[in-house]
């Protein structure tokens, strides 16, 4: 089995022997207090498995028998910490369940199929005896696309691909890869690139995430304007379905009509799940040069990121950070270190220079060989001289580029500390990006303003531009804030909804890379329009007529 | 009205006014008869409109008049020259029928509807009276995309787009446009070009085909290296279905699902009608640069477009002619035409440098600024110089480039002199190429032989690799051959059959730019597989459940 569930923390995010270094810097919880106007931050632990109870398992035994029939004994596992473990994905919504003990959505069984056979053979037994199936990567969805709800059905079971992780086949011809759909991130590439290539596909969930994970959400990486989306990436997939198995082909183009892939693409586990895919390589890079800028304000980054896309630079990374984000991440990073004189004098210098409380900070990073990225460097530095901006070397760049997966542990010390820590994200075309951007952090403040626990509370709200194309850019928000302890959920919806209505009314779609899940299918209906929905219906009819498959997410109810 | 009608050849290709060049120059004819092993070519012309009868419009009086209520009168037209004119495409299977006099697939009425709202009256109406609907954009589907099939029904009626032909808006932040489904391809250019931007896509038929066109066939540039396939530059398109409008948004990317825009791309008018779309732009060039290199066989030749295709190379066109190609067009383009003392010199160094009839020709050309023009040129040099090429200097590449829409205007001399002429299409992985070409290659030839007209006649077989990709390419395979004049139709049948079964044996794709039609249905399940076919026909029962859009294309019978 590829990752050993044991190893990973079945209520917050990675490694449970990760070791937590933000909890006890109690420079940084006085600092967050009084940035967000509280007196102190209360200690709010999760409750421990051990505490909770789980409803016995719903399966029938003569189902569960069936299971074990077609898997053997040792790939069915219906143990508390297994059922826990899978009961829902990683987004703030999961995280304040499964902090508070709710367990309600736990599958009954949790199965290890190996192989597109062994799940055909899973997905025919659940249609015919109407079982749920919640199909299951890494588990680090953050919109709830792997809570096990069982929908109308009596029990639910959830298909863990983490024994389907064999790298299958390099094509060093075509440059291409073949892998079974649950291979993580970290196993895929350290087999590529022990044959020189890379698929460099980085999400934040890296560390856990898998293939199949990223090819059901339509994923997109950190370095995506290099190494492309996953439609960019994927050349063919294999989908099992209850109808059967769903084979897309290898071919690098083809005009013979809408291509499948495009509906594997983004069909979160509503259709089938994913087995199999075939993926487009790079050559992994001889130069990674990380590197950071600081502008004036974000209208001037902004053009700058916009110039650099349409320009088609070579540019890896791409990422601005807001006023506000700019601000919060330097003062973050102060703190509890020791002092550092080369930044100090960086920061009186730039004061000097005019940067004030509206400078915003740039990422670029750079990739490929010697030359080309000289060259790049060049080009975007140019931009970004023409902007205004001030280089401020690589130091920032290649710090952000250690620390790229480590932002999603920082919320669990936070949830510790009674704080709620959430992001959310779009994509709009350019037109539409400051209108959009100035109605979802406003949404956001008020919503957060609303419903924080006492007066003069207040949350913080930043953005970041994570990607940027010729035709637009998509635009990241953190928000951190006080959570109302007796009502957090509540709390959190309200947020949500607010934020959400400010994208869609802005004109910007319900998610540039997270997915739909659970927490968007509110918001589908309104970006697809009711043809639209009605076209996704009727493939789910086609491929899923019991409709066993991942009940409640990507479609609204 | 877009384009006036009768200023185009009803039975042929490009303007009634075309000057033909080839029909006279008997000294080609000559060779050309020698090179099919034919004692002499007989003139075999197109039947004359005047002398055709057409059965008389079906249509029924109460549908007419209803048709006429939505659009008005003088947009209903069912005289002989149109109804004609839109019974079939350009394919060579159409333009045997139309010579041939056959307009048994005549619509029974032409329509021209303005704006989506009357497309979608136009489509709720025939979906009620059940009357078949062919979309037909600038008609020239070299595969049988537009035949005024009825299918089951009573009566067909054409919905020609030429009347939509706005361009909408401009968007010069975000590089795009919006334009009506309608434009033709020099009108778009036109009207972008005028304010800097440009599409770039140039298929062959780019002087008649539509932007919904490329859409509806998931089409393809001769400069899609540069600017990207239909799936590439599209933004978001409308489609009118019988169902209601799918809007399908103008989001720069989204992880929201499935994009349904995959689904309008290649949907060939089964699932509705392209009204109106979204693209990116480029700038102007402000430099092209068109130079051909000879190459000493196919794998040298293929070897360099792969390398450049892989290594990220700026370059808008790679086209490598195989031997067989290289040979005719040089031999083509010798025949009555003034001595040439230049050519002759080169092409009596090429022979002293060891070129003999395995060299293959390849034109490669660059857009953008200087500079990068300069830089990709002189990374393109190295690559064929490495593979043991032989620069040609710009004057073939700037002749094929002046001459990129003229061949199909070719085929009706041919047609005239009893000859057949069709070309067919692919694309495949790298590592199925060689065995793909070869075995096609092989088909055709022999399919020819079988069904030449008499002993000793044979026919010429060329190909083309038209586009590269990093993990494949796609072969252009052209064929010229003495007709079988008692039965033209089942001789092509023949070949078309041996060709696509080669194509499916080795793992090509039955189409990469010309589409599927009515040529290659009969193909499309073996490509998509029975749950992709499946899917496909869930999609269509959604959106036409009357089954009226486009009766026999995309899906098998």
């Amino acid at each position: 089995m590829g990752v050993d569930r044991l190893k990973i923390r079945w209520n917050g995010w990675g490694w449970a022997a990760h070791k937590d270094e933000l909890g006890g810097r109690e420079a940084v919880w006085t600092w967050l207090a009084s940035e967000l106007g509280m007196p102190a931050l209360l200690a709010t632990p999760a409750r421990p498995l051990e505490e909770l109870s789980l409803a016995p398992p719903a399966l029938y035994v003569e189902d569960r028998k069936a299971l074990v029939d077609i898997l053997g004994a040792d790939r069915l596992h219906d143990d508390s910490y297994e059922r826990a473990f899978h009961a829902l994905g990683r987004s703030y919504h999961d995280l304040l369940r499964l902090r508070a003990g709710d367990l309600s959505t736990a599958p009954d069984a949790v199965v290890y199929p190996r192989g597109s056979d062994e799940v055909l053979a899973v997905l025919t037994l659940a249609a015919e005896r109407g079982i749920a199936v919640i199909p299951f990567g890494g588990g680090t969805s953050a919109v709830g696309g792997v809570s096990a709800a069982r929908g109308a059905f009596h029990s639910a079971i959830t298909v863990d691909l983490s024994a389907m992780d064999r790298l299958i086949e390099i094509d060093p011809v075509s440059k291409t890869a073949t892998a079974e759909a649950g291979i993580t991130g970290p196993a895929l590439e350290k087999a590529l690139q022990a044959k020189g290539f890379t698929l460099g596909h980085h999400p934040q969930s890296f560390e856990f995430s898998t293939l199949g994970g990223w090819i059901a959400h339509r994923g997109s990486g950190q370095g995506a304007k290099r190494y492309g989306r996953a439609e960019d990436w994927l050349v063919g997939a294999k989908l099992a379905t209850p109808r059967g198995l769903l084979s897309t082909g290898d071919f690098p183009a083809s005009a013979a009509g809408p291509q499948l892939k495009d509906l594997v693409l983004g069909s979160e586990g509503i259709f089938g799940i994913v087995t199999e895919a075939t993926v487009r390589l790079r050559e992994v890079p001889k130069v990674c040069d990380y590197r950071s800028w600081l502008f004036p304000d974000f209208e001037s980054g902004m053009a700058a990121v916009r110039t650099a896309s349409q320009d088609g630079l070579e540019v890896t990374v791409l990422r601005l950070s807001d006023a506000e984000e700019t601000r919060f991440t330097r003062l973050y990073g102060e703190l509890g270190k020791p002092s550092n004189l080369p930044r100090k004098l960086v920061e009186t210098y730039l004061e000097l220079r005019g940067f004030d409380d509206k400078a915003c900070a740039l990422i670029a990073g750079f990739e490929g060989d010697a030359a080309s990225v000289a060259q790049s460097r060049k080009q975007f530095g140019a931009i970004a001289h023409k902007h205004g901006a001030q280089p401020l070397g690589r130091g920032p760049g290649e710090a952000w580029r250690q620390a790229r997966f480590q932002a999603p542990y920082l919320r669990d010390p936070m949830l510790d500390r009674g704080l709620g820590v959430d992001t959310l994200e779009t994509n709009v075309s350019w037109p539409k990006l400051a209108a959009l951007y100035a109605a979802t952090r406003e949404a956001l403040q008020t919503a957060i303003l609303k419903t924080v626990p006492r007066e003069g509370a207040k949350g913080i709200v930043m953005c970041t531009i994570a990607d940027a194309y010729a035709d637009g850019a998509s635009l990241s928000f953190t928000c951190i804030f006080p959570r109302a302890l007796d009502g957090d959920i509540a709390q959190w919806k309200a947020i949500k909804l607010a934020a959400s209505e400010a994208i869609v009314a802005n004109g910007g779609t319900i998610s540039h890379h997270h997915g739909v899940g659970e927490d968007h299918a509110a918001w589908i209906a309104q970006e697809k329009g009711p043809v639209g929905i009605a076209v996704l219906r009727g493939v789910k009819q086609v491929l899923d007529p019991a409709g066993v498959l991942n009940p409640g997410k990507l479609l609204p109810g």
